[in-house]
């Protein structure tokens, strides 16, 4: 997940966040990246590979949090325009009902997700994206995987925080 | 809901169609198609102005039968070109769960939806269209709606077969 | 939507609750109780009956915050619980895909929900209620509406903070 | 899945139902029964051991035909009730919404999902049973397993069809 403080914004003090941080869950959304032919099925799953607070690199999905006043689909543009770049065309759904909900716990072993900085809930989703992607900020690079590829044992394991159930689930979900 | 007998596929005679109609549930899909901005907020809603067999003019959803070996992405795709036209760029879903199923009885009642011909169920599903439309066959134009003007009394009575209840329900998934 | 500081519970007390409730979106979860027969649909739709604090009196959906490390379906079941008394039997669904998310914002207009202390964003559930309700704490009384009923305009009209979108909503998902 | 002709029923002979099967993609529907604790989490998951045709043990979900005139809920509640017997309590879902279809077909490799005799489409629906569960007619037994025991590659090397696909689409919209 990515940093989320938005100093820039002006909305909240790091301080503050790390205060609401441990006394409240903070609301999220995560975007699962894809590529579709013309029917709508997907081909090809992307992966941003992120340098992790701790060093170590790591793929994860696009991900970040909703803020005062936002509305959720804005939230999801944002992030997606953030990760991805600014012509990458995603399609953020029609619908705002989310193909799951994850919940990220400080605890590990609660649910699959876990963050140790936070309780977050995130509301998922499933984003074809058309055009261009550019890996921006902390993204090192956006890898795109046939659905069959990310499946592989050692492409789970380099997603951080659980999200290869995540992401196992939205692949459920496309029936693919 | 469009003439359906495909012959010109040569599987099934215009008798033989009928006998199954008579005697087994024939699957169908429905789309609802729609204009959306980059954030995916639903800004128009199309529907299709058509003359039923009775010669009378009515409005219509974009709907037709899944066919032996069909499918039901491939389905959707193919009513989508029928009725809007080569150019008009339909997004089909990402996920074959629709957003409801429309079970349309011969006998007016047991449903919202009704079809003197058949007992038709329908997968639904909302399909942004990102081209243009240009209506085709036995469809006379392609009529775009703003979410509250298609929610008008007098444009949902010119829906035919219960789809003003299909539409509305819709236009709730879609949160507009 | 109920009063939520839960300063029982000790997580937050109201000054720093109110002071994230200027800065923060926070996470809901709203439940629409429904009696199902026994084939699943809906045959009466559940509204609480409350005494806001303008010393109104108001229809609501049972409403309420998810609170620091709490599971979305433990927020679920705890405020069903509080609003419908301990016998009620409440069917938390299966899969935490909500049917909808609502977004109350502070600034009314901006989506059809709104609440004037804070941004709320809520994930909806439909929730089949088996046992006997019995309102507890502010809630004066819990009435059951057919689905017929419950879209009576003057019905529609009692319920607070853009609830009768959502109730809607519920009710176009269970195709009544 | 069942053998589906209902000859009993007196809607179609062997030989149509044959004939229709070769032409017309036939409507299914299946259920996953599931065990659930107060919070709505799945606890365990049924699969019934059947004799195939071929004389092979089988394991299967509870799936079967929609018959002309029927409702999709009557449809699942009548499998239900035949598979698990009369005292099994289901809990049709209140929502008509599949968490996704299943496309079987003839061919092998063309979707995960295989029936030698015919084109199936199969809305699929997690369904939570209460009461006491005895297999009937063709079933031998009713097997509960853990979510993560079902997931056991020898457990899931025994369903036919390839149900297993579904079983893990079923799970994943679950969460578990």
């Amino acid at each position: 997940m990515t940093e989320v403080t938005e100093s820039g914004a002006g909305w909240l003090s790091r301080e503050d966040m790390d205060s609401a941080r441990e006394r409240l869950p903070i609301l999220y959304v995560d975007a699962v990246p894809v590529r579709v032919d013309d029917h709508g099925t997907v081909t090809a799953v992307g992966l941003l590979l992120r340098i992790g607070e701790d060093g170590q690199v790591k793929r994860a999905l696009v991900s970040g949090r909703v803020l005062y006043h936002e509305r959720v689909r804005s939230a999801l543009l944002r992030h997606l325009e953030k990760d991805l770049g600014p012509l990458a065309l995603p399609r953020v759904p029609t619908s705002p009902q989310p193909f799951t909900i994850a919940e990220y716990f400080p605890t590990p072993g609660v649910t699959p997700f876990h963050d140790p900085r936070q309780h977050a809930v995130s509301m998922a989703y499933v984003v074809p994206v058309e055009g261009d992607c550019a890996p921006q900020q902390d993204a090192l690079e956006l890898t795109w995987f046939s659905p069959y590829e990310v499946r592989e044992p050692t492409v789970l394991a380099e997603l951080a925080n659980g999200q290869s159930a995540l992401l196992l689930q939205a692949l459920a979900h496309c029936g693919v």
